[in-house]
């Protein structure tokens, strides 16, 4: 997955943050670990004691620099704030990890968000012609920016009044002396939840991160709500324009963990619906295994068995352990990742007809790379199910995939990929197979419930900056060096 | 799990060579990622160009310190061997990281081995009263000091010579300027395996480490034997008293990966077998799932489903992001840690009555917290499944248990443990079912085929440090302190 | 010497730029290391290749940041600026460190600054109140921001349309995509002169950081002017309002490098010639020998005992190994410190009539320790001789010093200081004495040349920050936490 | 200065150690710090506290190794040895770092030496053959191999047992569980000094680390004793075979510090005293300015203006803050260096004839650059006065000097030296005259108390290993990498 266009970071993240509870900071590192798989670049916290704001924020896991004692002190109060980053291409930008802070008129105050905006260069550009200085390149500025500029009283009527100006995907948490603010674009694209935790309040990205401290799931914030927590409880705003629920349908074929709940589904469920639909949808006769592409094919793969009276076996065997130099996503380390990571399990494979279970095909290089090893190993046959249907369309909204022109089901029909990764069958869910296991309605009627862009190039939010980026304006002209 | 009485430094490792590659260190490096499992705290590649002997050895995983392309071309040679060790309760000693390395009369030697010896303090003692110098309080050492002291003429004859005084578990590689040499102990109670690629010779502790390189399986180093690669190929040799083979059960319980070979059997088949017989052992009636402690757990889980009938489903989920702050195995952190790995999957467990599938149970608090877990997700009934006999006696042969005292199952009853940790029912695989699994005769012939001591209390190595530690002899007085 | 009132960061620093050579970054990190006097704390240096801007800031000495080749490789390009920081007493903010960068209407902007300003909270307060945002707590933000909010067309017009509306001491240097700017306030309190070097020019803020790199010293920066950098050339402008000439004398007395010229005067010579009015203003009858307090009070007594014909010796030698550690200027590591930097070289100080040369007294814990340390070696009498006169008065014009309230001259009198250090006797030179020396007329005329406002207490820049201070108004409330 | 032939580490370092003192590693910490000058590259401590012996050794500067409280807290007991190591050419070998420390028959053994064995390859080779494992490089593994390896019964008979079979120059200090041992070669080449700090004693190679504990110095060690410090006090023995006295003239003329006490001399008198008699030796008529190469040229500069008449000026000034980057003393940086350690005071200089003081001429190199630095900055003559003899021979007893093949003074005779550094007239001390300022007797009278070898080529101490070298016997044949 890479960076996008015009140098803008594009974030693809976990947001979480409690108000009211002592170890207010503990809590958020625990709920960052939970929310890990979310972002694995860098992470951040920022606390409120009354007094001042304190923040540590990082390259590297939540573990190892949330993990001592001495920097959770540090981080003193009742009110916290934290992010997690996933992987960019860059060089270590720490001006851009979150949450963002900036001394306003009203005092301290902090925000963190999960998505990405679409007119966010666009802004920028209006706020910099006005004398406005920028120093990250994260669309998290531009809430603050517009935020600091707006003329109403109350900081709440200040952030809708920017959030107003602003298109695309975000869920966000912001943070002032004595508040904190949680809100949900119009379109619901990102995840946010609502925990409770004793008399204290939590937002999340997803109710993972409430299980890991014990927390009890309330709601999800709604599309286009906000919701402010203050010493009196929760207050509910809904002063956006109201629009229609577009969920990113993306969070349950992949992005999100597989124990969280989103909308009342369990997302290993959903997970096994798809498989379960595949295993309808297209029959693999005779075949002798069922074998995920792991981690992330298990659900599907189990879901697939389970239909299909297939055994289902761990016939490629994951290392876990990859260290941090092997982590940057370029290329070349992608095609070494897949070695590094996966290893075929010989004796499940041998002389077997394979049904492969994978959750999608971004470039094709690893899906090639799998099938190759499993072949090597001696598999007679080899099946490709996805539990996705082709990723056409590069998105806008928070997730890091390739630009469409690198989206191998862009350039090539499903034949032509099955050719080109040396499968014997290959078949993807259908759109509506896919709708159909998160129980939502068939796609076909008219009436998505889920944002499909990546599918049906279906984009529901205009693409201003991607529109506009032939002026090819610059984000920043530095480049800084963060290590010796 | 502990380090050891007296302060001796107690292996759990993996080895890795390779002789007549000229990519000999970065296949090492693969390999060493390929059996990271084996121990993750520290590694250390040693190799040789026909000059000059380089040395790479830190603290942390394979990836971060060989993955820059500087390093490994620092290592330069077509010789090298490399190696993992496990956590430490230790200050980080780095002078215990391997391979050790020293000039001997004959020039430079280096060895790395896997294993513990049994009568390592006692012949320390007396090389040091002899006025032999220790810099580390590793076993290795003592193989060099033994190969340095005899007055044999080759450094093969030497160290055999030094392997005659040895009592123990080892799996040895040492490396002089113009041969590579791996050694079994003569029970072969740990694993050591050759591979060819292309015209070089490997040895490595798991097939898995010959699949990461795409090297071919040629066959075990024999209990006993000692191979010596030279340009002229593969020499063997059988100069150590013939004692019967005792492979240690527990790597095919617990310790090798699944995706691993040996004595012919596919682990990960082993792994499920185990689960078949445990099920018809002790079938539970009515159960709505078999749900495995993740990762240790899975293939056992997949073979009581198989054989029961009962849905396999990912009930427990495994967070794998977690950071070097946590990995210290004090009892505090390892509480604390199974909240920081694992989370149940609600929508599975809710109202069922569980089947729970896991390895071992050691000292039993891992234990109890993930039954509560599975309880406080809403499971009706909790039955658990031990895919090894109940662990009743401490391994001194290279596995880093915890002492005797420490061992749930030398306290209790299978009733009283089951109480404790909070189940419905719990269940242990008989010894023979064990056997069986592996495809060996029943171990109540009276004929063991592998070391099943830490089950049966069954030694057939003298514990000889053991026994004389009422001395009270520290292995060494000092402790360094490795960061600021 | 303490961080200001209001938690803002007080500069004392040194400033350089290059215009127009292609190892423009080598040369400026040469320059810094020749300004490294001026600031230990944190350096910098920001680089432009007519493409990008490139960055590289970090807490350390100029040589351990710019000591790599491939820092210096990356910071690519014919122009840049460079910027040395003092010890502040925080936590090490980075974000603080200069130059400071962002992305302004006309493009990339970078500012570094050496000075104060004494209106700096209230234009602060003013900006933050229209929506600007800030990042850092240090002056050189506010010329960005004033700089991004003029509505005038050039940058150097921006740029004067800003610094029309700040109060203070600062000699700035700033670099945007085709030109370099230098400034020196209106009274020209801090130093900045102008260098060549075969076709490129220099700014630096003394000239040591000429002579380092062979370049040629054209002229000071005149107060008020300002001059810019372009392929064309120098331009000169003095639109700022005309003010007369305040030079800082302590520049001369302490600050500046011996070996610089300032105003045609080498600063070696003008403290000899204070040590000389010294010994001519407060002779000490039967004096043995003259020792200065090294390294600062080394000229001065050079100059003392030429005069009065008392052999110039060594009495204390300082050790220069110290390390970072022992760096943080708080008032309990400076008494530790003055035991680990000087030792008394007691042969020399025995039976002796000492007259010992410092270079101020701040707070009077230091020279009592030396004073102790002399007498301890067996000091017959020891007569202290001050090269500056008392200093009574904090500075708000860019020097680190402690409040008023802790200056010792400010709280006793001389007879009372003597007792309390310890002396026989203890005399200041005057300020006319101090006058004659830099060549200036006497101080006496009412017309002073200098600034002086540290002994005379006559600040000649209104004081605004510091009036308004009882408003209690924060500049940030964020604490930010550097290192795990 | 280089690293010897054979790859063995040369030693020229600074050794303490401090028995009976509750803050022994504290002590030990700063006695290290004044001992600074000796040794940059690394420096250890070891201590023990009646239980276990503590060790921290790391490269770098001693402040920044112990200016933690925590590691002087972890550094326990009464009783401490410590070291300073200099610079040496090699990859950081962390191994060699001192004190070394090992397991022996009777205990634990730590020791710490300053000099250097002239048959230490000799003996090493012989220990290899017998089987003894070697870890560092370094002379001081010879001594505890020596010791483990005797017969005695005590530690101090095992020492003198292995002392006897040594040749060379060293200054050691030992620890075992009940004393600290310090012992000074037979010709006494190195200083040992005995301080005492209330009850406690204490020893260290100068005087200046008894002066910044405020300790009492009561005498040296004399050539060939050996000290024992128990609970009972000082006990001397004089086991060692008896010789002249010889100690290093050259820790007069420039590397102890001149506040240091040598045989009843202050180091800094006899530095000036050295000063006066090359004034009279070799007077330069009609001089403007004696100018002293910063640091160690100024007391002779002192001495020699004194005697002269001549005004004595800081015609050059030392840049102090030069960062570990630019520290490794290879000779590209060497040159370099120069640029960045020194600058003319052009003032002092201009139209001056000048007569520039040294403490010696190594390569030449640097001499060459400082006087086309003083040249360039106006001076009308360069007159250079050397405060040794011309360096014509290498030094094999602990001082670091290049190969007596690239020392100056061996190729060319004094006239061509001044026309190859490019000075109107160059003079060298005499030998008598050197020996005169120490107060010794003339060298003439053939009974030299000093070892002045590297002038004179009169080695007293065979250079076996030296003699032996075109075997070409390698030290080790490993390399180690120390960093990533």
């Amino acid at each position: 997955m890479t960076q996008s266009e015009n140098d803008k970071f594009r974030d693809e993240c976990g947001v979480f943050a409690v108000f009211g509870h002592e170890d207010a900071s503990s809590i958020t590192a625990l709920g960052l670990h939970a929310l890990q798989h979310r972002g694995q670049e860098a992470c951040g916290i920022v606390s409120y004691d009354q007094k001042m704001f304190y923040a540590k924020r990082a390259i590297g896991l939540v573990d190892d620099t949330f993990g001592q004692k001495s920097v959770i002190d540090y981080l003193s109060g009742s009110m916290a704030i934290g992010h997690n980053r996933y992987a960019t291409s860059g060089e270590g930008h720490i001006r851009n990890v979150q949450p963002l802070y900036a001394d306003l008129s009203f005092g301290g105050y902090s925000v963190a968000h999960n998505g990405n905006l679409t007119n966010s260069i666009q802004i920028r550009d209006k706020l910099v012609k006005g004398g406005s200085l920028f120093q990250s390149t994260s669309d998290t500025e531009i809430f603050i920016h517009l935020t600091a500029l707006s003329k109403k009283e109350s900081v709440e009527d200040k952030l809708i009044d920017g959030l107003k100006q602003v298109e695309g995907a975000y869920s966000l948490v912001a943070m002032c002396e004595n508040k904190i603010i949680g809100v949900r674009d119009p379109h619901g694209l990102r995840p946010l939840v609502i925990g409770k935790l004793k008399g204290a309040y939590i937002l999340a990205s997803e109710t993972v991160a409430l299980d890991i401290i014990d927390a009890e799931f309330i709601r999800e914030v709604a599309p286009g709500e906000m919701v402010i927590l203050t010493e009196k409880g929760l207050v509910s705003r809904h002063d956006l324009a109201k629009k229609d629920s577009r969920f990113c349908i993306f969070e349950y074929v992949y992005f999100a963990r597989p124990d969280s709940v989103i909308e009342g589904n369990s997302v290993y469920e959903t997970r096994k619906k798809i498989g379960e639909e595949l295993a309808k949808e297209s029959h693999v006769e005779g075949a002798d295994v069922v074998v995920p592409v792991p981690d992330s094919g298990v659900p599907s793969a189990i879901g697939y068995a389970q239909e299909s009276g297939v055994p289902f076996e761990l016939g490629i065997i994951r290392n876990h352990y990859v260290g941090r130099t092997f982590i940057e996503p370029t290329d070349q380390i992608r095609h070494l990742g897949v070695r590094l990571k996966h290893n075929a399990n010989r004796h499940i494979l041998e002389g077997k007809k394979v049904v492969l279970v994978d959750d999608s095909i971004v470039r094709g290089t690893t899906s090639k790379k799998i099938v190759e090893m499993v072949r090597e190993a001696g598999a007679a046959e080899v099946h490709m199910r996805i539990s996705s249907p082709p990723t056409k369309h590069s998105c806008f909204y928070g997730i890091n995939t390739p630009s469409t022109e690198e989206l191998m089901a862009h350039k090539y029909s499903v034949d032509e990929i099955a050719k080109q990764i040396g499968v014997d069958s290959l078949a993807y869910i259908s759109v509506d197979g896919l709708y159909r296991a998160t129980k939502a309605q068939n796609r076909n009627n008219k009436a998505p419930q889920y944002c499909d862009a990546c599918f049906t190039g279906e984009y529901m939010i205009p693409l201003t900056d991607y529109e506009n980026k032939k002026t090819g304006a610059k984000v920043t002209q530095l480049r800084e060096r963060a290590k010796n």
